[in-house]
């Protein structure tokens, strides 16, 4: 079932030690199959270098487990609700990596500080608020996924155009149109976290790039008039 | 004798260098037998490339050494007071990792600034003060076990939610319920001391994670009510 | 067609990742070849791990491609236009190196604070300002290139002595005397980079080295004068 | 001619790059045959993946270069006075590892905030004062040697005790029993400065390590009554 769709996520998956954006198991991958409405994640706390595709755990959009060994990752909730919220994405991942969660724990949004981040992100990554303490409760991945929503929705913030959010306190999810593309979301919010970290070190006045800027970059990336990279053809 | 438990510590030793946790030969773990009251600890000063399992020493709960053609680790007392006063600790790792020991240096413990942290730690990571000159002079490395023990009797922090200590101006003592988990809870310690210094570069005054938060990521992986990796069948 | 300056373009952008001065495809080199007045550059999006030397795309210098399967770089005008203004130049790379670009993100030259800087760069690295929006609307690289080229005769700048500029809010050009040179130019100038930024935290006072220390070290290495390395015979 | 101790040398220099300290041909290993008045040391600007243990050059006491087809490194005189002045050192290594150097241009010396530091070094790594242009003028290397030993004397310092000093605006000069010690003394300053420079980070008003403490580390490591490690049987 999904054979396909279980490799690619389990490629995904192996793509966090390999891009170092984990320790042990702190971290995972989904992807979706949007015509059967199924989706495919890690399983929970299960080793990286144990790790196989068939151990990949399938999920419908209730987040019943349809298929699978083991239980799903505990933040199967969370990537359910970005899921049904926002149909373009087609993958999302969880990390924990060390410079964008010491921004989540910070409490900060990450400012777009140069073309790097444009390059892929419209505009500053967004921190959001700590759950409350009944949100925390009670179906606390849940809320979690109806936190980024709602915020997202509040914002105005289109998900495609800014594929990242973190979460405070906590860490990062990031998402794209396969699970794949959401693993390099996870690579490029950790180089930009670092980044920005040190450009305000170096000089505490720093201001966002100019907004002229931070468009030519996006645009000349994504979007109708698009000259980054090769034309498919 | 103790064939098994050899290895397990040796194996846990060898982690040491995998994680990047140690240069050269400063760091040492050990591991019990309760039921034989003996440890088995890593010989001192010995290379990390030269280190064979048969070369791990072993030592009785009154210090003495039992077996081995190597002197046991120089902190070798300090693991001893941490088995004798703590029964559920069944493996000690002492290491002068980088971020950990900046911390101890700084004479400050780590708060609790994300759910990183209270997936492994309930609280702070305590810093212990310095021994004085007379603690120093004698039994060093006895004293340094007794001062553990003692003030974590005196601050009422369980060992098992709280497994690592920093000690000041000198490096960090972990532990687990066995050699290898002794090694994860350095890992853990590192990882949070590095992440807790970026944070408060990004925000001078950031504050703890909100106590919920911290009680809801601690009791999801551990206790009866845990819900996170698989259930053991 | 120069199928040697291809074979030697490819190599020296395949140092960019083992140096680790890029992620994904964040950079690009060329090299060009003085009397055919052509020169060849790494193709724009192109996965590191899937160029080869026959992918070098050859460029005149109105900018036209004259032999190549796909797009050059997004950045090639950049690279015209510095070969252009500087006729001892013979290699180009463009980065967003990590500590390099952080300075180029607060907006600062890098000074020289010490020999490892002086051997390799007279006089401190400069950050020039930031297109205005009528630059950056309509040949944004072009002007890029003019700008690099425009600061440095203002300013009086040998780019033979200073060879490497920071873009504010964007990244890194360095050259050299052919591509291979210019990649290590991006090599010095990221440790450089990495280096200053620290020293100011240890020091926030820090004056820039003497420039006496600063000449010794720059004409012991290059000139006339020059005694480091061994005597060509 | 001397082929042990240029097989030694020739490992030493191979550690460099192995623990890190160096990029390019930022560095330099020798060591002395104290019977022979002869030392050994790498050529000048030659590339560490094409170094051979028969391309060290043997210079003898009073700089002349005895054998060897390469000129010496341009450090040699550095090397010569401190082998002069020092007769306990055998080995001598320069770098411009990253931490240590950061320390070194912002003209400070590294405090002893920890055991680490203690365990090898007495007191905190000095940073001596850059020479004035008349030294720098002339003899630049060989008064580098001067002003080291100099100030060694003049500052009453041991050098066997403190194997190391920083150069100020430049870089570091470390020492030891033979050349392997030497690059272990020089490890040591790039570990130790790296955590010293995040302690500060992490408690500004940071002091040293108690005098008792720095004393019984260094001495359970070093003198007659050192317990550290295995006794030589």
């Amino acid at each position: 079932m999904l054979e396909e769709l279980k490799k690619q996520v389990y490629e995904a998956n192996m793509l966090l030690p390999a891009y170092k954006l984990i320790t042990f198991t702190w971290g995972n991958v989904s992807g979706i199959d949007r015509e059967k409405n199924l989706f495919v994640i890690k399983p929970s706390g299960v080793e990286y270098d144990e790790l196989k595709p068939e151990d990949m755990v399938v999920v419908d959009l209730e987040g019943n487990v349809v298929e699978g060994d083991y239980n799903p990752s505990s933040d199967t909730a969370t990537h359910l609700e970005i899921y049904k919220a926002f149909p373009k994405v087609m993958g999302v991942v969880h990390t924990h990596s060390s410079y964008a969660t010491s921004w989540a724990q910070a409490g900060r949004a990450i400012p777009c500080y140069g073309t790097t981040h444009a390059d892929y992100f419209y505009g500053e990554i967004p921190c959001l608020r700590c759950l409350n303490a009944d949100e925390i409760k009670d179906a606390y991945e849940e809320n979690t996924g109806h936190l980024i929503v709602n915020e997202f929705n509040r914002m105005n913030i289109d998900p495609i155009a800014t594929p990242a959010v973190l979460c405070k306190n906590h860490g990062v999810f990031a998402w794209g149109k396969d699970a794949i593309e959401a693993v390099h979301s996870a690579v490029v919010v950790e180089e930009v976290a670092k980044m920005a970290y040190r450009t305000e070190l170096i000089n505490k006045d720093v201001k966002p790039a100019p907004q002229e800027l931070q468009d030519k970059h996006y645009f000349r990336k994504h979007g109708a008039n698009a000259y980054y990279g090769q034309t498919k053809k």
